[in-house]
């Protein structure tokens, strides 16, 4: 162990990125194949155990690789460019940790987080805090879980779960972090979805589940202080940041193509298909869509490590410009990427949409994840913002 | 073929929309499956067959149901809300009628609409003029045809194809109709594509095909008269008519959804989903877009059947005035219905992305059939029009 | 006035269209000039008197022109073309006559009507029922009116007003046909607005201004039965009439200069300014777009006549598809207007910008104009119809 | 004069900021007034000159206040917030100081740059490439030039003109700066646009004008380097700037129209007018719509400042890389003030088209300046950007 994480200190930041080029050149090569499949991505997933890639956030004095968390997004984006179920987990991954950081003790997730250096653990998610079925009833020992949970990404193959269940009496939400292999738990294999298929977005049973006192997240618990906030906020990036990549990547393959395989108009002025004006003006709002809803992502990446920095030094309005930052990156990159990733095809024409190339699944996983909550509401935040100069009541969606 | 004919005759317009609607139910209930399976719609075509309305553009003096392109329009419509595979390759049949009376002679196209009636043949399409790899040899009996063709959607499966082919002094396009099972002529079974998967839009090989002079249409020949270039019209007006129905049928399925499954965003100010202000902004979008598309694709349906009654009269004013109308109904439709059946997710929620429901076919069966030939042409075509009073340059796209 | 009147009834349905043509060139002449002053359009409120077009919803049998309301309605549009202030009080002239009909008895507005005929009377109106400042105290006579109005438009200048007034104590409003000369009335010439510059739509003032009952509007009064709410679909016709002329106007003037005075683009692939293809794609569009809005518009004009034509036996169904089919117009044709009228300029370029040209008038008038109540809730109540099957609600608005 | 100098010396970031905020909030008292006269803007420009901001791209050691771009376009913005015409003026100064700077030698620009300083010259402009109508002939003592210029913003009232002629055998731009009142030029006070209206862009004739060499700017000379030519690209983005600057002086004016005035609708879920759901919906897409703009903005004028700072060692792959930024945010800077401006009544409501607050100016502001060059073009540079790694061609609009 002593040597692993001598090794892991002696990563440098270019190191940690090459390791992640590298994997995604190893991801790109199967996405396509994997699209088609669904199910869960077990070798990409072992792949990142062993690069030490999800320990990411994980301060060095834990062991882990101590990035920030504008590096630990450039990463998912870069993952995100091919494969965007894959990008889901391992970005989840991240947000498991900083929901045990942001809800929880240090002697909770301490040990949780050097596990996870140590074990190579994998967190998965079993939060979703609409799905309201799962309770929570109290005993000596703490807790027995109890009912179902849907969307649950990442959850198989996880070796760690974060799980919400409803108080019965308060109704309110207690979270918890507990062995995946936990007697009761039964995780399904039934996410077949139209897009983000690898994700394993699936249901979960939990028949009477304990959950030892020491395992609850109480103190400071859910959105309970301006920094335990940040934890709907680091979704909601995460959320831009894979809508970004997926777009970059539709860009990038609609590019490929036209330079090699588009044909010129016969009616087109122009001499060849790569200088045809209307290809040349798609290609130009998709440039200017794209950069505009980086720099969004990359402000709002760099705001949330100042916010992070400050702990519990943070306040209500600091927090709310940084909420009200993501809010304007992800309605931006949603949008964005919903049309460049629809109307990528009149730039490759009518051969593109060949299923070998399934150039389809980025307007897929954009699609199914700009779902995750309603891009009109979080129009309605930064209306109320730019009217009233109201931040975003926090909320698991704010 | 007496009594047939005669109850063919006897098929009055309430019993056609009968049979159509019989069969649009029919095809409903399987082709969310069949969007999964691809290939050949055998059952489908078989009951289309069997239905008669194949023969629907015919005359009745020639044995069909003699419905005017309106009629026959409509229930490609009604189709295409439901299954846009079968209905592309419903009206390409139609199509192809048209094709053979627009460039042939009545000794040609007389007998092959009764045979058309008398054998319930299916037309296929091998008639793609922008792969110019098939040649035409001349030879004393007639030519030989002997190259690859792409697209040729319904080819397979079919009893008749109309095909083209290069003339290799003049570079002028030979077409022709033989029958599918001539010898020489392999068609592939390689249509897999990310929509329309039911549509066999795959290759074709012509190995060394013979063709009697009779069965080449060489007068008046393709694209000659205001007449014959009604024929690019009806194909552009059909892609209208099943973009359309698309995006119909993409907004009956996310009515059903919302209506049943929808649940109540929790910062909504509506007491339920269906009275959601957002959620009722989309839906009057949809349907404010529809209806332009509506009325534009029956306005030009109901022009072409002016045109189509004028037969050899018909002049290059009143052949361009069409065009413009299936222009601007064409465009409409296209946009229309992209952005309805990508749009329809933020009106049925994360949950209506499970492959099961198949939604995104909708998006994908319109986007791959919208980019048959560039909108943006279309749009320049228009364009043209509304500022230079000049019509389109009758070709084989417009 | 005998001859008069006959000399009416002998006017042709082309005579009358030749009139309206005479008098939109008349009103195209000074259009500009009066965009600039603003204040009454005297000269062609009487030239309007003169022409006897503001009887042309007048039934023969009261010595009107007889026209429907498609006529009418296209007259609207051919002077909103060249001059929406004039086309507003001229469409207005008719709502208010329908308003007596629909609103009144026989015994009412029948002799209204004919007095109309006689006097060459322009109605003015001053219902404004968002305005709840003039209230309405019975006695003994019927009626003392006091209070102030605003957006009366084309109470200036006009001989009869169509008023209303909240009743104390039922909050219900009371609507009186009156002369315009009554004592107690004062009409402000503080119209100065940015649009729609020469409707005269200021402030009125009621200073116990005496209304006879038989002046009062009660039996069927406002919005009673489904004939009688077609008040507020005939405004909301009018309304996108008017966007509708103000769009087609636009495009003339855009495309006369295109035509006469842009400039190539030095880097355009094209050899002349009119066959720029950014410059296509954008007439393209434009084309496009107002074509559906026409048909939009064009059918629920139809649909307004035989609804008319029902009178009292119009029920609440059929009076709910007209108002579906006006709401689609008329979103359609406040968002075709604002987009044409605001990116015309792409088209003619820096130097159309000239104040001599006052080019921004269209998108000036049509901005004004489409505030009159707001799209975002005519989509809502599209989608409510879309969604929940549901008309709306009758309202002055709906 | 020394005094002078050396209290410009003294004043620091801060006072520089203070004094462009004084100026502003003096701009913006008369704004709405001057938006209808019209004309020279002689109080203002003397304010200015008086202010000592003139020389804030004037390094210090010429004198000047020695602002980086950055700074200067954050003063620009700030003016273009209340008073874009004057915005432009002041930019243009700074434009034409930078011409000189690029396209000239230090024995001219340094002397230019301190009279400007010691003078309080106000620059103004003659250049518009696209207007060929103005020869310079060369003679034994320099140039005369002759001929006529269009859009020669600011130069009414200016001190110093920077003008273009072209020389007829080689149809070479020849650029000179030279004193306003020198013999042969006459300025027309004949700007009369629809918005834009204070800037003076009228036009100029040049009599037999009389231009020494040493006023010719003929070493390097126009865009003859990649340093000389981040000329268009200061253009470029002071354009960009000032629609920026626009689009955020109408979101002020709207949402302390919507706090203040504006009336809950009728029908609306909301209990006020400021929680109106599609009001907010309006406001949140104006913010993230600007927000985008903005970051794209600054984005640029930070890379502006280091391509500056590099002088003659700027290359061109560096001054591609920021001829790609400027376009990317002005492209989204002059779509997003559009859309902005012309939206912004749909969140304020008819009664906020009164001619008294003249709202409408924005939009004709914007709508003149973004008509600079064509956007459609900007987008095609992008493209080319975007498919072909290809730079834009350097030239006067890229």
């Amino acid at each position: 162990m002593k040597n692993h994480q001598q090794s892991k200190a002696a990563l440098s930041r270019d190191d940690i990125f090459q390791r992640a080029t590298t994997l995604a050149a190893q991801f790109a090569q199967t996405a396509v194949e994997r699209d088609q499949l669904g199910g869960t991505p077990k070798a990409e997933r072992d792949a990142l155990r062993q690069s030490g890639l999800l320990t990411l956030i994980i301060p060095t004095e834990h062991g882990g690789l101590g990035a920030n968390w504008q590096d630990t997004l450039a990463i998912v984006r870069q993952f995100a460019r091919v494969d965007s179920s894959v990008a889901h987990v391992f970005a989840f991954q991240h947000l498991l940790l900083a929901t045990v950081r942001l809800f929880g003790q240090p002697a909770q997730w301490q040990p949780w987080f050097e596990s996870t250096v140590r074990e190579r653990w994998f967190w998965g998610n079993a939060l979703n805090p609409l799905d309201t079925r799962t309770v929570a009833v109290a005993d000596a020992q703490g807790y027995q879980f109890h009912g179902s949970k849907s969307f649950c990404s990442g959850a198989l193959d996880s070796d760690m779960l974060v799980v919400s269940a409803v108080q019965p009496h308060s109704d309110k939400l207690l979270i918890a972090a507990l062995p995946t292999r936990r007697e009761g738990i039964t995780l399904y294999h039934d996410w077949d979805n139209i897009g983000q298929r690898q994700t394993d977005s699936g249901g979960a049973d939990f028949n009477q589940v304990r959950v030892a006192s020491h395992e609850a997240l109480l103190e400071p618990g859910p959105l309970s202080t301006p920094f335990s906030t940040l934890r709907p906020l680091i979704a909601q990036l995460i959320l831009t940041i894979i809508y970004l990549g997926i777009a970059e990547g539709a860009l990038a393959e609609a590019k490929r193509y036209s330079l090699t395989q588009r044909r010129r108009w016969p009616t087109s002025l122009a001499s060849s298909a790569n200088q045809d004006p209307y290809t040349l003006l798609h290609y130009g709002e998709f440039w200017a869509g794209l950069e505009g809803a980086r720099l969004l992502a990359e402000r709002a990446a760099a705001e949330l490590d100042s916010a992070w920095a400050l702990g519990e030094q943070l306040d209500a309005a600091r927090r709310g410009q940084l909420a009200i930052s993501v809010a304007a990156a992800k309605v931006t990159a949603a949008r964005v990427g919903l049309d460049l990733t629809s109307r990528m095809f009149d730039v490759t024409g009518a051969r593109a949409t060949t299923a070998a190339l399934r150039l389809d699944r980025f307007w897929r996983n954009l699609r199914v994840h700009s779902l995750h909550d309603p891009v009109d509401y979080k129009l309605q935040e930064l209306g109320n913002w730019a009217l009233n100069d109201s931040y975003p009541q926090p909320s698991f969606y704010a």
